[in-house]
Order: structure tokens, then C-alpha cells, then sequence
């Protein structure tokens, strides 16, 4: 069983220094409840906010992304820009507690004109790398809304997908009305627990906090329940991963023996 | 706006004529209740039972729901088996009411060792067919569990997804153990919603009754809330169907535009 924690937090704009001290404290924290990874929300160290994010603190903020998954001994998921000869990408990494990059992936579903105004869209689909026995996946935010980027990480052999996300309260991303619903709680509830099921997968998906995000970080099991939720403020989530639970689930749902991807080409 | 009702009974097995009476009973309900469709379970005119269902009935039956749909002035979905030279498919179809077959599909994920012993699995992919300014695409049970199905009915222009069902209460289906995390109300509330919110379609989900099967009929929104939720007994649901409420869904929740064909095939 590998203990892991999702953070939920509120970051700053464009204040890397302060965001990646909160986010120390956390995985202190997080490590001394027992968990040997730590997840945490999308563009966390700069603050999200796409059109405003300087690109060029990327490749400092994933070295001392670094330092702190060697310093508070924890696997860290973190999430940054990337300025890969002049092209920005939103990424995700996953440091394990010698510091070592084993994974990064670039978010391949944007969001929203501020996300396609400022950043190039992943062209990969998501691998996976070995960390404690469990076979981990990134994805980012909106990714896991498409059924196909799950599906696709699940049959790349992962038991846990991490998913840094950043999803805004109000719904407005540049349309003409408010988007009263796509900022439920139903990505969280509904859509992040359903990816798992139908891939028996686990998955932790870790927002940003209310005011201006709408909380909800889940840990969904791969029998699509809810592990642990949070509310809307500041919290630290705790959950087992099990793979062997991963191989019972897909025994008793044998979505990934009978579907037939034959058909739907 | 179209209103439809969605029917969850009990069937007896390999009794059509008492089924198709109470079909008929309740196609007269729902006429009367200002339906002008009703969508009712898997196999409900044979009773769901895949090893012992008489495929012979299977055209004698759509006769029948042909005649029930114009003599009630409704139209009907309808689930029956199909014998075609000797091979046997789980089938579902859509009359109007004038007694026209506009659809039938063959079920393409058949469900455990009962189903693939007795029957073939369906070789095609969803079509629509316009019905009331509705395009309505017909699915069966185990296939909504698989988001490739319903992407691939909501990119082939489908407003409404009609899907019998058979879920049993058990979740013995010939394995070994209990299958105790199959059979919950999950696929009802989690999976169906969640495939109506990832393609922006309305899905009727018409179940069996207990205490052989598990109820939990629903007729989910293209935003992922359910408009009507049966209990575990016998029960007609309504709701509205918009078909502006369709593409209103779509300008908010832009799956089909933001989605990546290019990167999973």
C-alpha cells in the first residue's frame, strides 16, 4: 500500500517563492502523516492564471520542485511552464524522493482562449513510470474530462492517474455568458469518478481553493468512489493505493477485456 | 420539446404476451401522460434471461410493439432477440407511430458468460434517425459502460441516446465470487450522467425492477444532472427532451470541439 495526499491550497500570482514555501510545509506535513507522494494543483508555484504566468520560472520551480521531494523525503507531483524553444506548454512532473524527474507530461486538452492564447497543446499521449510498485500517469486538469486521455493512460498500464487542476469558480473563460454549469462540482463528483471506474484506475485530482476555484479535490478508487473529497478551503488529503485493489477491480469490471476498440476507430 | 417516458416493470420469462400486455398497458400511460415516446428494458417482451430466451419470438414481438405503438399513438423503443440465418443478436429498436421501424441496433458488449454463450455481439457502430426533430440513437445495457459507444453515437449526430437495460441485483454472473462493486447504482448514477455531461446528449436508461434486477431507471441531461430517477420498483418516468438544450450544452461544455481524435487513435 503506498499512503499518498492531494493538497488543495491557494497560491499566488506570480509569487513562486511563497507558493513553494506553502507547498513545503505541505508535503512536511504530508510526509509526517505518512504519505509518500504529494500532488498538488495545476501551475501551483506561479499561481494559475495562463495569460499572465511567466514562462521562464518553469525550469527553477521543477529544481526546487526537486529539492523539496529530497529535503522532506516525499514523492512530489507538481505542476509547471515549460519554455521549449520559445513554445510554452503547461506541464505536470513527478519527482520521486531522490529528486530524480521520472515523468513529465504536457497538457494536452486546453482550456478556455486564455489556455489556447498562451500555450501550445501536448502533443504525447500520457506514459507511465514505476514509483513504489504503483505504475503513475500525469494528466492535467481538463484532460481528464476526455474519456480518451484516461482510456489511453489505462491501457499504457497505470493503476493511479495525477491530475494537477485548476478549475475556476465563476465559470468565466471568455464567453458572452456565465458558465453556470461547467463549474459544478461535477467534474469532481461525477466525471474524475467515472474515468476511474471504467478504467479501474485510482486517480487524485488536486484543485486550487474557493474563492476563486472550486475545491473538490477527490482521490476516486477504481471502483469509482470517493476515497476522500474535500470542501472548498485549505485541506490536506489522505488515501491508500492499493494495486493489487486495481487488478480486483478490473476483475469485476472487465471494461478493458471487453471493449471493443475494433468498433469505434 | 419532446416528452418521453421511460419504463421500468417486471417481465416474465419467456411469456410475451403478458409482457407485451403490460408494455402495452403502460405505452397507454405514457400516451396519456403526454409522452410521445417510451423507452422500455433490455429483452423485456422475453424477460431478461439471455440462455433461455426463445430467439424465434423476436419478429413476432416487433410486430407487436409496431401494433402498440400506433394503436397507443406512441412511439416505442423496444429490445428483442434476433435470429439472422442462425446467429442470434440482442437487439433494440424504434417504431413510430405509425408503426415504422426507423432503428434497430445489435447490442456490440454483450455482458458475461451467459450472454456471449447464447448470442453475437453487434459488428456496427450507432446510427440516428430522426424522430420528432430528435435525433435518436438506440444503445443496450453493458454498452453505455463504454464511453467509445456513446462518443461514437454522439459524433454520428445524436441528441438522444435510447438505452435498454438489464442490470441484475445479484451480480452473479457466473463468476466465482459475489460481484458485490458491479452491481450498485453506480452505473445509473455515475457512468450514464457522465456519459450525457462528456457528449452533451440526453440518455433514457430503462432497468428491470427489483429484487432480480436493480431498478435505478434514470433519463440523464447533456449537463449530467438526472431529470427523473426511479426507485427500485415499478415506476414510468417522464421528462422533456430539448433539443436546443442540446446544442446550449455543447456551446458550454465544448467536448466535441476541444476533443483530441488526432492524439488516441
Amino acid at each position: 500500500m503506498v499512503r499518498i495526499a492531494v493538497l488543495q491550497a491557494r497560491a499566488g500570482l506570480n509569487d513562486p517563492d511563497a507558493n513553494l514555501a506553502l507547498l513545503r510545509r505541505f508535503a512536511a506535513q504530508a510526509a509526517a502523516g505518512g504519505a509518500e507522494l504529494i500532488v498538488t494543483p495545476e501551475l501551483f508555484a506561479t499561481g494559475y492564471a495562463p495569460a499572465k504566468v511567466r514562462n521562464s520560472d518553469g525550469a527553477s520551480i521543477r529544481a526546487e520542485l526537486a529539492r523539496i521531494a529530497v529535503e522532506e523525503g516525499i514523492g512530489v507531483v507538481g505542476s509547471t511552464v515549460e519554455d521549449d524553444g520559445g513554445t510554452g506548454y503547461i506541464s505536470a512532473s513527478l519527482f520521486d524522493e531522490s529528486g530524480r524527474e521520472l515523468l513529465r507530461y504536457r497538457k494536452a486538452h486546453l482550456f478556455g482562449a486564455e489556455e489556447r492564447g498562451s500555450y501550445a497543446p501536448g502533443t504525447g499521449v500520457p506514459v507511465v513510470a514505476e514509483f513504489r510498485g504503483l505504475q503513475i500517469a500525469l494528466g492535467i486538469c481538463y484532460d481528464i474530462e476526455f474519456p480518451e486521455y484516461s482510456r489511453s493512460a489505462a491501457r499504457a498500464g497505470a493503476d493511479l492517474l495525477c491530475i494537477p487542476t485548476a478549475v475556476p469558480a465563476t465559470g468565466d473563460v471568455g464567453g458572452s455568458e456565465p458558465l453556470l454549469t461547467y463549474n459544478s462540482e461535477r467534474i469532481s463528483t461525477l466525471l474524475v469518478p467515472a474515468r476511474a471506474l471504467e478504467n479501474g484506475v485510482y486517480i487524485a485530482y488536486a484543485n486550487h481553493m474557493a474563492p476563486d476555484f472550486t475545491g473538490t479535490s477527490v482521490i476516486a478508487s477504481p471502483y469509482g468512489t470517493l476515497l476522500a473529497e474535500a470542501g472548498a478551503g485549505e485541506e490536506l488529503l489522505f488515501a491508500g493505493i492499493e494495486p493489487d485493489e486495481v487488478l480486483r477491480a478490473r476483475g469485476i469490471n472487465t471494461y478493458a477485456d471487453d471493449a471493443r476498440p475494433d468498433l469505434y476507430r
